[in-house]
């Protein structure tokens, strides 16, 4: 492990910035008590003033109030909390829900959940692109649909959906609407005043922030009951003693991304898909060419297996991801792949490539070269390469 | 600020040890990748190895083992996933839970959400210092009873249940048995081998460990279902991309409690009831004298508002709480002082002190001094003082 490693994988925005542990210290080393002691309490006082200067901060970069920002452990739990939460509190109401076949898991298997428990949902196809149809969404809805979840952009394929128009959908309609913003926040402009989102999850662990610490949007006045129990903290709306140094540092995170940085990830990347493109035969980008989040690229390699090529770079030093970053401990392939109508193959071929803050354009020909050679020997003894090539 | 100041609230087990973030810096900085990218993949290999020590640390100090310990986000999600958990798991078998009156906020109010959902719930009488009742205990198991969840000790009064004697019923009447050991574990000792529970509810933001970090011990093949759906972390048991820093320094805070110290602490506090009871008058301690966690001491001092004492003691460079710590932003009566018969000017004129790690005796000389002198102020002026003592 002495020589440079090159993170092309959700590590890549994983790493700690060393300015937003700088940011966390005063909150884990001198104004560390507890943020509700709020009478009589100054430094009870001085917690919760960072608290709340952090939320501030995040809930501006998405065009809300700080009344509406409420923190989480994350991703996760932001999603169960927007959906679990908003069907509870219109079951009354109805029992459907709409979300896309290719959503994250904490969506996906939050709405398997609830569906044992009698919910509805529909599963909106994606197309070749991974992008949804407007008209099966607005076919889907009837007078029991409750929430539209849809993602901003894809985990896996990067591809974004068109927010603008799902959310005219859902006001139109009157039907509240949650966007997973997991991995276009900060990343792309997200404004929840000019395109009116009801609830939008955001996390910090892909931005160089700190890990277990997300956020979710609520929008004034929607109608949403708590996941978790106990305190009164976050507004009455999610329990627990706060994570105020995890709060602080997940807003010097978003104050940390700048476009001149989001413009260079998405040139180093742009370099990376041309030139594997050009000088890899048999190679497929998955998801949207121009529709698509500046640190994403996901890349087919017909006749090899993912698995291998990843075992390959990483004794290289490079580091991918195949399939999704929660799943690619089981061997199933990716269900955003098969959404997007690869067959098993192109799942089991396909390298998910995330660039952030600490990669360079020099790392690019590196990484092109070494993936050119091992596709080459991985080709060469691959029967299904041979087979498809006689 | 200048002057140093004297925590003697939550806080004062709350602040950070600079061990414990020397412990989580190489899993911020160097081993950063997501621990399930298990195939292939040494950097998070590297980081499952850490997160895995880290998990067989705590579980150890439990009597445990590393598969039955599951990370949460705090110990407010540890007993909502144990207490909501195991009533989804057997809502075949039985509807009916029992728990003590006086139990922390996240298990009071998780109960209160499932009886709105149709669940019964038992909640136990205390006695004057806070303890349950086991004939009580008895008499209220029924054959649809499936879960029983009685507390360590309090939050407020620090009172310890004889976990032995519940522990006996549970087994004898096989019904499943979690505890919230939030503020007893590693300042007591705990084994799940010797004394067996099913559910253990921890937490590092007690120890001077991160916050956003605890843990569930789940004893193996306990049911229970989860309560964060999302990817297939932590055995399929709560996901969400680990926080492995956090688990890292709750093992690493989980070190650092020694014996030794939890002798000072508790020399400390026995030095500040004593002195306090005998040198102001009008004072009472709250919950048991000597079945009391070594961290704690809770006196009303009759006559005089709790807020009031916490106000002066605040000009004086001296934090203590007054109520719970989750609650003491509202005026709300504390549901403890009045659950072991309090009356409301008890419990509003009671103080809670919380002693760790960087307290000192010479700490309490002054605290007493200050406290007799605000106390006597106070009286001075309070009414129902004159006409108490007229």
């Amino acid at each position: 492990m002495n020589k440079k490693l090159i993170y092309m994988d959700n590590a890549a925005s994983s790493r700690l910035d060393e300015r937003v542990l700088e940011a966390m210290k005063p909150y884990y080393f001198d104004t560390y008590a507890v943020a509700t002691s709020e009478f009589a309490y100054t430094l009870g006082i001085l917690s919760r003033e960072g608290l709340d200067e952090a939320r501030k901060k995040i809930a501006l970069k998405l065009g809300g109030t700080e009344e509406e920002l409420i923190f989480t452990s994350g991703s996760t739990e932001s999603s169960n909390l927007a959906i679990k939460g908003v069907v509870k509190a219109k079951q009354k109401e109805g029992n459907h829900i709409i979300v896309s076949k290719i959503e994250d898991f904490p969506v996906l298997n939050s709405t398997k959940a609830l569906e044992r428990e009698g919910l509805k949902v529909t599963y909106l196809d994606v197309d070749k692109d991974g992008i949804i149809d407007l008209e099966q969404l607005k076919e889907s809805i009837d007078k029991n649909t409750i929430l539209i979840s849809i993602q901003h952009a894809n985990q896996e394929i990067g591809t974004i959906q068109d927010i603008k128009a799902i959310s005219e959908i859902s006001q139109d309609k009157n039907i509240l609407f949650h966007t997973d913003a997991t991995h276009v926040f900060t990343r792309l402009p997200i404004n929840v005043r000019k395109i009116p989102v009801d609830l939008v999850t955001i996390s910090a662990h892909t931005l160089n922030g700190p890990r277990g610490i997300g956020a979710l949007y609520i929008k004034k006045d929607t109608p949403i009951k708590k996941h978790m129990d106990g305190g009164f903290q976050e507004n009455n709306m999610r329990a627990g003693v706060e994570n105020i140094p995890g709060a602080v540092g997940f807003a010097k995170a978003v104050e940390l991304v700048v476009k001149e940085e989001t413009d260079k990830i998405k040139n180093i990347r742009d370099n990376l898909i041309d030139k594997i493109l050009k000088e890899v035969p048999d190679t497929d980008l998955n998801g949207h060419r121009i529709k698509r989040i500046p640190q994403n690229a996901n890349i087919t390699f017909h006749y090899v297996e993912g698995e291998s090529i990843t075992l390959h770079l990483d004794m290289n030093g490079i580091a991918v991801s195949t399939g999704s970053a929660c799943f690619s401990r089981s061997l199933e392939a990716s269900h955003v792949i098969l959404g997007i109508g690869g067959d098993h193959e192109q799942a089991h071929g396909s390298v998910r490539f995330t660039f952030g803050r600490f990669n360079d354009m020099n790392e690019v020909n590196t990484v092109v070269k070494v993936i050119s050679d091992v596709v080459k020997r991985l080709r060469e003894i691959s029967p299904l390469y041979k087979k498809n090539k006689e």
